[in-house]
């Protein structure tokens, strides 16, 4: 496998769907009057917690797996994470059959260290506090001559993800829709800029969102200043997928160019939108993956034609979970 | 409308989803390697809990009301229900421009009661332990000149459920996949009945099986009686939707003979379905829609070939949902 630093173009993703489709599950577009009714607008909620894995991260992990020749990485794979793309890369690697390290902090909650090695990979764990877990995983890479895989900022992952958005304009024209707007949460930015650029191809008018918590609001800065800016350190979230630093400098050459602008949402915002998801649609979303739907159910999202929101992941602490739905 | 008291046949089925194709959500079948594993079979999940109101019922009370002519019942449709069936009714009556009054317990949770009025339908109370519902019900069916539809004991409403039967054998087809056995909750029977009729038409070589809860295996001792036999009054299970007192006589034509054999599952099998199809599927189901998940996890489903099981509702209280998924 040739590494690439191009950022991805909308055949990229073309590709890349063509690559996965048989593996992904084509995800539905769920609806519900009440949400409809709090947004002032039909809005469509793309249930990306539905995927393999949980999430959506699955798609860019597949799509950049499934290039990867055995032969050039007898080591298989390294990735570093304690959530969700962690999992997508176990899963695509067992698939491809490759062998898989993920890097997780040795405090991650049992569950992901547990879903992951249920998925055969193995896992070193790292001091989040002590240690810095890129330098861990390039050391690991090299020591097992093995390919390291980024969670947002290559070509590959990002037309992986891009296929979501595939996915949402081909749903929409069956349905004879025209969505005037989508919104989508971003941490890296990967998911959006795969979004983007399909939308881009196959409908270029409609306008694009991110949606980030409160205090992690750095795409909307970044798209504000011009050019990638960092979020206060001491920020702290419920959105624990997307507490990213900054956005990644791949995706944001894509999203600061495709993207209208910025939005944001506060803890207690996400909470409803993960009861609204649990009492009408009946899927579990987690914190980090109900930015989107939240910024819908709360009319922040500007415009008041079809809307599509995407719920990224539900992969949510059943404790945590268990004190949202409840309060 | 003629009332017809014949049981609804195979090509009742077809034309019921014909009816109401448009209307309802092609639920989708999930799947998950761990529940594979746990069952030792490629195991389909039928979700119906992603619905249009939370479960199944919708389709049955949707294929009724669509053949109501307004002007024979200017009272529109009457029900009496706690749970599913009422919103179905509800939501159906509505989108078909009738009045629905549904005949529910004055100590119904406020979540249910507040489900149907959002739906646009009128609420008459009676007291569980001193008055009889159905009377009410004929009552205010006579007064108002509407017309009562039955949660179970009637031919359009199993042709309507049955829609859920055709959709499992298009997608299985679809997926290559004969499905060796086929498995669903009964309360009345009437989704069960459907979806009997319509395996029976389309894969006859599915062998079909009823799960209830334990002490409301009212089927399964049916089954085995070969005529209706009733529950212990003194019975109790988590299971609220499916606690019914004894096999419904018309659904009970149908599946007597094609069902292959009831099977039970206990209360702690059905919370740990619940806590799987959380973790691991991302829906919520409710109790009473998880026992055949539960009796596939426990592998208690005769057979090792493909096996589908229906999710019928997720229409769960938060408290209850929390406690049983944070156990």
């Amino acid at each position: 496998m040739s590494k690439t630093l191009a950022p991805p173009r909308f055949d990229d993703v073309l590709a890349g769907y063509a690559m996965i489709k048989d593996r992904v599950v084509k995800t539905p577009l769920l609806r519900h009057a009440r949400l409809d009714e709090a947004a002032g607008r039909p809005v469509f909620v793309k249930a990306e917690c539905l995927q393999k894995t949980g999430s959506f991260k699955y798609r860019g992990a597949s799509n950049t797996i499934m290039r990867v020749k055995g032969a050039d990485y007898p080591g298989g794979v390294v990735a570093f994470s304690s959530g969700n793309h962690a999992q997508g890369i176990a899963a695509a690697a067992a698939e491809a059959g490759l062998r898989a390290v993920i890097v997780m902090p040795k405090d991650a909650p049992k569950i992901k260290t547990e879903g992951v090695r249920y998925l055969g990979a193995d896992v070193v764990f790292y001091d989040r506090l002590k240690e810095n877990r890129e330098e861990i995983a390039r050391d690991l890479a090299v020591e097992r001559n093995a390919l390291l895989i980024p969670s947002y900022d290559d070509p590959n992952i990002i037309a992986g993800q891009g296929s979501v958005g595939l996915e949402i304009a081909a749903q929409c024209e069956e349905a004879g829709v025209v969505l005037e707007a989508l919104a989508c949460g971003a941490g890296g930015g990967g998911l959006m800029a795969g979004i983007s650029l399909a939308m881009h191809g196959l409908s270029p008018d409609t306008k694009i969102y991110t949606v980030e918590p409160e205090g992690f609001d750095d795409h909307k800065r970044s798209f504000d200043a011009g050019k990638r800016v960092a979020n206060d350190p001491g920020a702290d979230s419920i959105c624990d997928a997307i507490m990213t630093s900054m956005p990644g400098a791949m995706p944001f050459s894509i999203n600061n160019r495709l993207v209208s602008a910025g939005l944001s949402v506060s803890d207690s915002e996400v909470m409803a939108a993960m009861r609204f998801a649990f009492l009408y649609l009946k899927v579990v979303i987690e914190p980090g993956g109900a930015v989107s739907l939240a910024a819908a159910l709360q009319g922040k999202i500007p415009g008041s034609g079809p809307l599509c929101v995407v719920a990224t992941g539900g992969n949510v602490d059943p404790a945590l979970y268990a004190r949202i739905i409840a309060a």
